[in-house]
């Protein structure tokens, strides 16, 4: 049969997107680049969209996620927090775990 | 924390998409209706999209999963076969599977 199971998986708080594959990959970008700006250039989005994505992460979060980096001598970059770091390791956690069940659950229903 | 985690499985075939949540509606719909063309219109959906669909489906297929019924009293309808029938089930299957399975990852890794 050959059948391959693809799953995307999001997380919602106060019923709207908490945390998505794009968003991840943003804060990754960001954690990568130390820049909210080389981030969004790295995947090809707009500094104002990127904006408003983390913008939309940190106020729904309990905890904040980034960190404008004001002061010293590589100020004003972008930083995640160690929650921020928290929460991508979660995300990418499930998702592969996710992964892994779908495909026993393929080879049990429909092979 | 309050986090829902949502998910979006399909399947691939060949490297083309094979089965996913609207293909699924769309056959439960030819199944409920009997009709190509009632089903299409219960879904809002152009009767030329609907039969791409099914046609593409129908294709990737190791058996046939709808049928013409061109005789008889109610010919002109459309019908899915055993084998559509067990695809429905068993994409269901594994999609509420998946849904239970996030919940408790979640809950593992989120909380």
């Amino acid at each position: 049969m050959s059948f391959k199971i693809k799953s995307r998986i999001w997380v919602e708080k106060n019923n709207t997107i908490f945390l998505g594959e794009g968003r991840i990959k943003l804060l990754k970008a960001i954690d990568q680049t130390g820049s909210l700006s080389k981030a969004a250039k790295s995947l090809k989005m707009s500094y104002n969209k990127a904006w408003k994505l983390i913008d939309s992460v940190n106020k729904n979060a309990d905890n904040p996620i980034v960190l404008k980096n004001i002061g010293g001598k590589n100020g004003g970059g972008t930083i995640l927090t160690p929650y921020g770091k928290e929460l991508i390791v979660a995300f990418e956690k499930i998702n592969k775990n996710c992964w892994n069940y779908l495909d026993k659950q393929i080879d049990k229903y429909l092979k």
